[in-house]
């Protein structure tokens, strides 16, 4: 299965900056049955009560809400700072050069909660790791990480380490 | 229904500025009854083939993910320029200082495809208006608008005359 769902990511050169080559889920989101395929194949990765599902703005939206929906758990989305409008809290990560943060609203995620992280790519693993890192101050448990694509090559997993880190195709 | 799902949008004030009452639907997505119930109720609303659902970033994306799912439909999300990786139209668009701009990948939608434009709110309507010139420009037809929440006081409806626009809940 996962060799039909790789047919419908396309390489993109040069985005979002020289030298990149970029895994654009788009056209996979154009086919309905691969769109199901793919949400019921990252379903497949998850053995664990999942109570809430925290997706990552905003590719991570996508298959985020879907599997919410799948496994009967509530959805959070983490954004950047500025665009959730209720309380938040912050996490500010390192990028390559300088720093970027993510946001949660404080009331998303209950003391105690099992929570699955998703994004549609594992890359260098700082946003997903300022997530988890959300999820964990509001009192919630990170259960799994779910990842559509993980770039090996980034060492995204070692940045995660002490994670449950899935992730459907790996480059 | 209605009644219930109105219970779960909560008015924050002030956001994105002073004066604004902002219609958060976040603790809807904290709740998978609740957000099964509001997808099926945008689902309720549609009463035509659609084979495209297009939503727009970022908050349209949960539940046009959502509505893409339950009609067998392909997911086209539009963004703000440069976000997209691949070739895109762009549409600039009047706000009330200024103007803003949304894309979307020039491959997304075919000749002749019928659409559903999504979003979590209608206000004044011009992100939605550009978002359909970009449907059209690529030769598809906007066949609805399913809004979420209309804000009927900023008269969004008018600036999409000629469209067929449903929204479940009006403020």
């Amino acid at each position: 299965m996962k060799d039909i769902i790789e047919q419908y990511i396309r390489d993109v050169m040069d985005f979002p900056k020289p030298g990149v080559v970029f895994k654009d889920i788009t056209p996979l989101l154009l086919e309905p049955k691969i769109m199901k395929l793919t949400t019921a194949e990252l379903l497949a990765l998850v053995d664990k009560e999942i109570d809430k599902v925290v997706g990552i703005e905003a590719r991570g939206f996508f298959f985020g809400t879907l599997l919410a929906d799948r496994l009967d758990a509530g959805f959070v989305p983490v954004r950047k700072p500025g665009k959730l409008p209720y309380k938040t809290y912050e996490e500010t990560y390192e990028l390559e050069y300088g720093t970027d943060a993510l946001a949660m609203h404080v009331d998303a995620i209950q003391e105690g909660d099992r929570v699955l992280i998703h994004d549609d790519v594992l890359a260098t693993g700082g946003t997903a790791l300022a997530a988890a890192k959300l999820v964990e101050r509001a009192g919630g448990k990170v259960v799994m990480f779910n990842f559509l694509i993980e770039l090996t090559y980034l060492k995204g997993r070692e940045k995660l380490k002490g994670y449950d880190v899935r992730s459907l195709l790996k480059y």
